[in-house]
């Protein structure tokens, strides 16, 4: 199994971006970070594309000949694979393009993800995102995503006594990083109140504590270790790639407020890159909801259990604290277009790393982890990236 | 980069199974591969699930994580991912399994395809189905598979004389397969004239000459060679795993009677399998519609472009035949659930060269080829399987 790093990275905008479609967001994103490597379109050996749900949202399947073709890579035929697990989509193609390149199958790879959201009712984007929920348990109840996080936040509330204040200081935080970020969705910063007094979706979880409904795509390029340096002066290398599953619906777990999944994974990262999450300079975590944030800290061992809520109260998880949380502003507020996020995580990581993140930067930043959810915790993938080999 | 092999292989009867669902289906397939592995659900180190349009046939995403799930496999948190790419969805599942165990990433891995089509109206199936075409440029114009693989038959009928008994005679070979073989959809014999008389689809595509809708899933057990004896007498070793990208849309290729994707992908296998088309003793392709085998035992190197329907009609494609195609009765005969086929192929190798396969068994079957295609070519999979490592 060869070592791996990252070479070149790219992201568009993220937001509500009408005029462009899926393919060409995913091609701009993949275009920024074969620019970024230095590499030409020749070069490439083979292609990754996260994806949710193109058959709901755009009414397009077979995503990565889309991909290829739309990038004029079809007349190379290189492989092109689309890959799924609802919001960790973008995750596990970055995780697949770092198999095939440690393989030695694939020098080259671009990994990528896209969601094109915006192009449909939102009542079909509810549901559609519903689909990564269990459909013949949970959906057929009516059970949307807000509805279940608001189940975790109402227990996460019940057992360690978080409070809603500390739930919306999660959307101040990464709200105020978000206007740090030139491709964030919002660029604007919110006060505790605004949460607090925005409207309710799912009791105890206010607008501003879900993220948005976004268009946007990201990319990067993955090669051997060993030549990475050919490419970029500043290699950013892959310590650890790890996947886990957990049970799809919330009613068959022993305690909502962990995500199995996320422990699992985390645990074997930690393990192969052969670090403690104390070695964690700052990361980047799935916060599709503040209370989604909260969990993942503690289930990544930032934090004891229970102890998520007063953390991210007391700035530890602010830029300048002790574990910086999602400077690009996360999913709450860079936007989640689904199949993308995982992968952006890759590309904020890789840029704080490189010292090329303007100003969010986080000072002497050496490894950064990545995590990725798919729906309640079904999927879950952790990165874990270093400056050094 | 490791040898695999396949170490057990499992399927579930191919039809209209409207009392069984997609989860069910797929662990039937997955059992039946582990009982043949003899293997323990806990040596299980990560599943992939092939499947092209689970958002559309039954609202449900996120497929990786709802195997392991169904499979009572989410305790032990493996990795699951489901890939997607059309009709090739069940080759690319193939493929990432084998990659993975190449790399060293795991060990023992579930490949998997499975797809329910028969839960929603036809309108919808056939809709879905289309999402595997460029939706922008085709779909949006009508275009349906039919009307595309017509389209692809009649300029093959137009350069190279190739007639409608020909197209016809690929069905009545694949169905007669399909008579010996337990699992498939349509286990009747059919004459040229069925055929022919049958109602007209996409002129000159008469309904027996497209491959039906089709409720099944299939699954394999991949190992590394060097333990792949642990398990099984007669491990089936991967000789070659190749993949490539075609352009989307029919329009931009040069001639549409030859797929591209199928071109690269298969001398790509050949060239790492180091054998020629002439050493293949039988193979499986992608007949979604009779002209699809013709044009694939040409670009696949079986015949000379142009010759496939001749070498059709004469017997060279028959059980006994100089290269017997599609024994298992093929798409046409033994039925085409898109996610399920690609991976349905390598079972059929596989129990063709451990002798298992009954009263269709071909004789000495030494080297065994797969061919699974997505739409009308963005993507192809080749492989290549030995019973001698």
């Amino acid at each position: 199994m060869r070592d791996v790093a990252i070479v070149g990275v790219g992201c568009t905008e993220f937001g509500e971006l009408w005029d462009r479609s899926f393919r060409e967001l995913f091609v701009e994103a993949g275009i920024s970070a074969i620019e970024d490597a230095n590499i030409q379109g020749g070069e490439i050996d083979a292609l990754y594309v996260g994806n949710m749900s193109g058959g709901r949202f755009i009414e397009q399947e077979h995503l990565g000949a889309l991909i290829a073709d739309y990038a004029g890579l079809a007349s190379l035929n290189i492989p092109s694979t689309r890959v799924e697990a609802a919001c960790a989509s973008g995750g596990l193609a970055l995780r697949q393009g770092i198999v095939a390149v440690a393989s030695g199958y694939h020098d080259i790879v671009i990994a990528g993800g896209a969601e094109k959201m915006t192009d449909v009712d939102v009542q079909i984007t509810t549901d559609a995102l519903a689909a990564a929920a269990d459909r013949e348990w949970e959906g057929v109840m009516g059970a949307t995503f807000p509805g279940l996080y608001a189940m975790i936040a109402r227990l996460h509330m019940h057992k360690y006594a978080t409070t809603q204040e500390q739930l919306a200081c999660v959307a101040v935080k990464n709200h105020h990083n978000g206007t740090m970020n030139p491709k964030a969705q919002f660029q604007n910063e919110i006060s505790i109140e605004t949460v607090l007094n925005s409207i309710m979706v799912a009791d105890p979880l206010h607008i501003y504590d879900c993220s948005p409904i976004t268009d946007g795509a990201s990319a990067v390029v993955i090669a051997p270790a060993e030549i990475a340096r050919k490419y970029t002066d500043t290699p950013i290398y892959v310590k650890a790639s790890a996947q886990a599953s957990g049970t799809l619906a919330l009613h068959d777990r022993l305690d909502i407020t962990t995500l199995d999944a996320t422990v699992a994974a985390a645990s074997r990262a930690y393990r192969m890159a052969k670090v403690t999450p104390g070695d964690i300079d700052f990361a980047e975590v799935h916060d599709c909801f503040t209370i989604a944030e909260i969990c993942a800290i503690e289930d990544l061992g930032f934090v004891r259990k229970g102890e998520g809520g007063p953390a991210s109260l007391s700035g530890m998880t602010a830029i300048g604290g002790k574990i910086p949380i999602n400077p690009s502003g996360g999913l709450k507020a860079c936007g989640h277009p689904v199949g993308a996020t995982g992968v952006k995580q890759a590309v904020e990581v890789a840029l704080q790393l490189r010292g090329e993140a303007g100003r969010r930067q986080i000072d002497g930043a050496e490894i950064g982890l990545t995590h990725n959810v798919g729906g309640s915790g079904g999927t879950a993938v952790v990165h874990i990236f270093s400056r050094e080999k």
